[in-house]
């Protein structure tokens, strides 16, 4: 029998002195050969590093290198104002692990930018991500969901994993991806809402990072049909400005995190990460209202935003407030989901938000309906009939606390914030009507 | 327009001062009425708190108030030394904030067991989940997962989210759920298996926990249909031992969080959480001969472990070294995935490990193969076109270091380490063959 120890890692943050030698793993991001020596640049996991092979030091040959291998080199680190990172790495040994295959990749990826249509970008994925701008898009998502998750955990959240396979018309309504389980009709959750709702009885304060499923057909810049939402729901709130407060102080919290830990990744992206201190809001009539004034534009349809009245508000907002954020309110009743809370007083309306970032709604979120009469009253208005909801109802009759929440779109934040118009650049692996793989 | 400002949490600790008249919101627990007067055990989202009602400070009837009642009370804290916190909370004012509705509830949740079967504990799942223990289990699993991100973060993992809608048979061979995606054949991804592999040539290192699919007709204690999976990759390898070696400090880290975070809960499931310095590893071949040697049992399927034998491995091993993990390596090359590496020099076995807790399978893990030539002849020898993973396959022709991961079993994972036997205990929402809803 062996025995396995705890792997020490190395740590993750690594701060070379000059002179001294060192053993870096890595894959080859390009080589430069100039005349008598050559410039490797190497791909590590922290960041690109600037290596020098030259015959007079490096003991081994350039033949046979390629982008793409994966190395073990050993270097004296010597400085070099000229690279970025004031030094570069003089190479002593290579040990190549594995190698690609010797042929023409069939897109350039280690240029400053890939000479590349979306369609190329995403057919190509496992070979476009390892461009440099490519993998800072998802590092920089991957520290936005630790810095939501820390916000979280720290203010007493549970974190929950509800099933994504659901009995059918689980939420009422809206397309759903149907499927057969074992003889009975299923369909995929569009979103944990309902259980979220239910958990507030049992945790008050939950939240999920998961994958929701949405069969629409929309072809547009703003739709996946898969994608990660961001969910919270939160019990004992006094209205639905608890919530609002709630994201505001989730999001300001996040990107500190993000501008903390990526650093690097955001200055390859040019991106600027907003400081919030406070965000406005509006309800949404007076939103419309305002757009129409200031841009000359007719409403044609005073129950919900088009894309491009969001953009409007969002520029608007940005000149009167100089914020990259806006919250919306007191949406249309008719255009709310059936767990939505109407606001007292004028049933037209619900205690509801969203949030534009930039320009685009990124969340949704709202008060909902906590009494068990009421909300049986409001699916029998709407024609659902209560027992379709039993099990969810069911939460209501034991009681539940007064309660709301949100769901943040992981993409669309990720995009608003690094400047991408299409959410598919700022998923891994997008689905949308026309695309399944890779 | 309004201003939304940050909202300042109360603390998540909070310690009641003896003397001090503090406001608590929670949902009402249990009253328990005494000649005279009565105590109130109130749940909030840290813990049960014991409060006592008298006509002498009480400013509010008794009459109305039920278990399921959202409420915000105020109260005194008085010292009393026979409840367990030490002190208790003599109400002054109660503000209802939602009642449930007055009926008997189909199973009593508030007493020190719930006196159900597992299939009412299931069926009543919003309801049962409000007792104490049930919460706990899954206070402690949210905790899990925490510690598990709290150690892959700070060793330079980046998290992923691949895609759970995949294009059909994306693993080959076993069962999955299919749909119709417009019109496209599609399944619901296993696993992340083939698109983390992908990812190590970008990120190095990476890690997912999201839910996976199985359509498996197993109707065991340890199967559901829909599970959370944790799962890593990491790239440069030396060997599957480097990922055991991850795997030992991973949960040693995650179990450390757990004892520090959940204390109180897992004094409530009488849960003893292991402290690990190392774990024992042997050959599958071994471990077989080990079980039949010592419990003098015939080897039927040499090729496998049937779960009486993990059991028995788990109590052998137990015996002999006192450790509730143990490592089984070099499973047959014939049970395992196409993209496992065989062991060099003897192809029959492979560089595979599977991690047992106290007798159950909670991991699979191994090395993979790196090199496109090796997997595509592995692919034909069995039987399978590389052209259905042409896109899995793009990633070992651009190159992907020597790499290796695991999968862990969240829900199992959790049985074991809180005592259940049935991973349905440790699901919020459970899908198996019956059961759809809730």
């Amino acid at each position: 029998m062996k025995t396995i120890t705890p792997l020490e890692n190395e740590p993750s943050a690594w701060s070379p002195r000059i002179g001294e030698t060192v053993t870096l793993h890595g894959m080859l991001y390009k080589i430069r050969e100039m005349s008598g020596f050559a410039f490797l640049l190497l791909q590590t996991r922290a960041q690109l590093f600037q290596c020098v092979w030259s015959p007079d030091f490096s003991g081994f040959p350039l033949e046979g290198l390629r982008p793409g291998s994966a190395v073990e080199v050993t270097g004296l680190v010597a400085a070099e104002p000229r690279s970025r990172a004031g030094f570069e790495l003089r190479l002593l040994t290579c040990q190549v692990l594995n190698r690609p295959v010797p042929e023409e990749p069939p897109v350039v990826v280690n240029n400053r930018e890939i000479p590349a249509s979306l369609e190329t970008l995403l057919d190509y994925r496992p070979l476009t991500l390892r461009h440099q701008k490519e993998r800072a898009i998802f590092r920089v998502q991957s520290a936005l969901c630790a810095g939501f998750r820390q916000y979280l955990l720290e203010n007493g959240f549970t974190e929950i994993h509800t099933p994504k396979l659901v009995s059918g018309g689980a939420e009422g309504g809206t397309e759903v991806f149907t499927f057969d389980y074992f003889g009975h009709p299923a369909c995929l959750a569009q979103s944990p809402q309902l259980y979220k709702q239910m958990l507030t009885g049992v945790f008050e304060r939950v939240f999920e990072i998961a994958p929701a499923f949405r069969a629409e057909k929309h072809d547009t810049a703003r739709h996946i049909n898969e994608y990660t939402s961001v969910d919270l729901e939160m019990g004992f709130v006094r209205s639905f400005y608890d919530i609002m407060r709630t994201e505001t102080a989730l999001i300001r919290s996040a990107l500190a995190y993000v501008r903390e830990s990526c650093a690097e990744e955001l200055r390859l992206l040019g991106a600027e990460v907003p400081e919030i201190a406070a965000i406005p809001s509006l309800p949404f009539d007076e939103a419309k209202a305002k757009i129409a004034a200031r841009f000359h534009r007719p409403i044609t349809d005073p129950l919900d935003f088009d894309p491009e009245e969001e953009k409007l508000l969002g520029m608007l907002i940005k000149e009167e407030t100089d914020s990259d954020f806006v919250f919306v309110t007191h949406y249309r009743s008719a255009k709310r989901p059936f767990y939505t809370m109407d606001t007292p007083g004028n049933p037209e309306v619900t205690e509801s938000f969203d949030l534009l970032f930039r320009g685009m709604e990124v969340t949704t979120g709202g008060q909902r309906i906590h009494d068990w009469q009421t909300q049986t009253n409001k699916l029998r208005a709407r024609g659902i009939d209560p027992a379709a909801f039993e099990s969810y109802l069911s939460a209501h009759r034991y009681g539940l606390p007064p309660h709301g929440g949100l769901g943040i779109g992981l993409e669309r934040f990720t995009a608003r914030l690094l400047g991408f118009d299409n959410v598919r650049r700022t998923t891994l692996f997008p689905r949308d009507t026309h695309r399944l793989t890779p």
